[in-house]
């Protein structure tokens, strides 16, 4: 935590080092298992990160909208996967065509409709079919990849391949039965558009929690590609379902104890609309405080979070005292503030923008 | 609904003519009942609505933050209260100051350190002390209520009452004991400055489920002064607990049809970045679409909002369609848009900036 002043509450922080050794590891872990990392910007939906990924070994970036997809390349990024079913409505199909002119563009689809509607928009964009591996999202079953495949190419759109999301991971047990399903899939999407005489070099997955057990070509696995997002920052569902420890979390928010209207009870000014409304039932509250450990995060409004502790278990802050929140799921942070205070070595050295913040269509 | 391609999806739509009858009606339900009205802003974060608000009727507006304070008198708005326990530490205290001499500024506090902060930042602000009045988020007892404004007095600050927030009203059943609970509290919270030898001009109150069984002094109550933010532009919350009914809602969500990858299941891109995850265990799903009765959001991701039919119930939606969207809960949409699109007679007619978008400190 900052010393109070250094901040104004409630405000983001990330650990610059805890950032870099969460990007290097990711990138090391994919390289093993000869697997290509393009990471989710969603996540984190800035440049500076973003860049820094590539650095350390990225291939490029995964976004899911095309408004993101704009922001990223006007900020020198240039290969870039917009991995969501697009529907290229008129104002879309220009956007589609100005970009594809500038970068690399890759974009998802998972219907017939949706790839002619690509086609007719004459944007030099490369396809990916979507499949589902358990979600129940969007996305069609494996074996009809070929058939959406094959319609896009017939269309004469270039496919690359196939992806899918094995979001399903985010829940206590779930990441293993999710990276085995994500490799299933991959599999048969591939072999369905094999047997439609399509090649499928990209079969891409991931998802953080079970981004370290997808399978790839150095152990023979089917995953050739990692988009995982939260990987970067961390946060307390990761901690929940032990794909980060806490010190590997690297984005935190700032917050300050406006209030102390019981023995039991605390008020924080990082409401929902800094530490985001998120609550699966399988993480313990609102956020976690490192700094107290016993404390439980039970109620959140748009700007209270309300903390309970036991009484007498430990001293509660006064009035006035600073806290570090983690919260429950970073992509809905980010998108919520204009800036990334970043740390180093215990105070704010810079401050990155959140580039793509609110570019959501 | 608009025409396609009057928007790119997922956009924010606010009926003119709807919001204005529901600023009217509860401008007039106020003004019979003897009740002062000052809206909460943080619903809406937009000057527009805030200069129609007080055209009419409303005395002030109430806001959450300090930065949504500043925002609103750069938009113009010259009566602005802060309901909530701000702590003055010294960047918020020079920023009071400077604000406070250009407008009249009133914030809340709940603790005899701020008050003692308040004061120390030598501005000019007006304060009222919060009182809790069975929500269990910040605020005094109302008996402690005149230890905490004495303590304002003896340092200099003026005071010109008490408020509360009764938010407890949000559940089945639950307004009409939360009025109760609200006026009970105001008028013990009054009592309890009286006793301390001050007046207590200023009760205030007011939730939206709760703002029409709020007991003014047209009918002898306790309540001066209503709060509610909801009411301008209503959402599934509202309609959920009877306190909007589906013509009254003014804020949609128009969503493009992204993906169809079953019989009984649709895809749209509002995600939880545009319509918020807030979802009570009441509420039937994470927004309702009043143009398929029978639908249920029953997923949602940032940028997937799965929605469920019964198979055969009624024809689906195509991929390409668009549709309506009434969040469950309006504040943290706007907070999560740049523009709200106004619509008058099927078109838009006019873009609003969210004046005070992401000024959450």
């Amino acid at each position: 935590m900052l010393p109070p002043g250094s901040v104004t509450t409630p405000a983001v922080l990330v650990d610059a080092a805890v950032l870099g050794a969460n990007l290097r590891a990711m990138a090391d872990s994919a390289a093993r298992r000869g697997i290509i990392l393009r990471p989710h910007a969603k996540t984190h939906k800035s440049a500076e990160v973003a860049h820094r990924q590539l650095a350390a070994g990225a291939a490029g970036i995964s976004v899911a909208t095309l408004g993101e997809a704009e922001a990223f390349a006007d900020a020198g990024i240039g290969d870039i996967f917009i991995a969501y079913p697009v529907w290229p409505d008129a104002g879309r199909a220009a956007r589609l065509r100005e970009l594809a002119a500038r970068v690399r563009l890759s974009v998802g689809t998972d219907s017939v409709p949706a790839v002619r509607r690509l086609a007719a928009a004459q944007a030099p964009v490369r396809v990916l079919v979507e499949v589902d591996c358990g979600l129940a999202r969007s996305g069609v079953a494996p074996a009809d990849a070929g058939r959406v495949a094959a319609a896009a190419a017939r269309a004469g759109l270039p496919v690359d391949g196939v992806f899918t999301f094995p979001g399903h991971s985010y829940a206590p047990g779930a990441p293993g039965p999710a990276a085995r399903d994500e490799a299933a899939a991959l599999a048969a999407a591939a072999a369905s558009l094999e047997a439609a005489g399509l090649p499928c070099p990209v079969r891409s997955g991931g998802s953080t929690p079970s981004a370290a057990l997808s399978c790839g070509p150095a152990d023979g696995g089917p995953v050739t590609e990692l988009r995982p997002g939260v990987y970067a920052f961390g946060d307390a569902q990761q901690v929940a379902l032990g794909s980060a420890t806490l010190d590997q979390v690297a984005l935190t928010v700032q917050a300050t104890v406006v209030s102390v209207p019981a023995a039991d009870r605390f008020i924080l000014d990082s409401g929902a609309k800094v530490l985001g409304p998120d609550r699966p039932a399988w993480v313990p509250g609102h956020g976690l405080l490192p700094g107290y450990p016993d404390a439980v995060i039970t109620g959140l409004w748009e700007h209270h979070a309300v903390v309970r502790m036991a009484p007498g278990a430990a001293p509660l802050p006064e009035a006035g005292d600073q806290v570090t929140v983690i919260p429950n799921h970073v992509c809905t942070v980010v998108n919520l503030v204009d800036w990334l205070h970043v740390v180093t070595d215990g105070a704010v050295t810079a401050r990155w923008p959140v580039t793509a913040r609110g570019r959501n269509t």
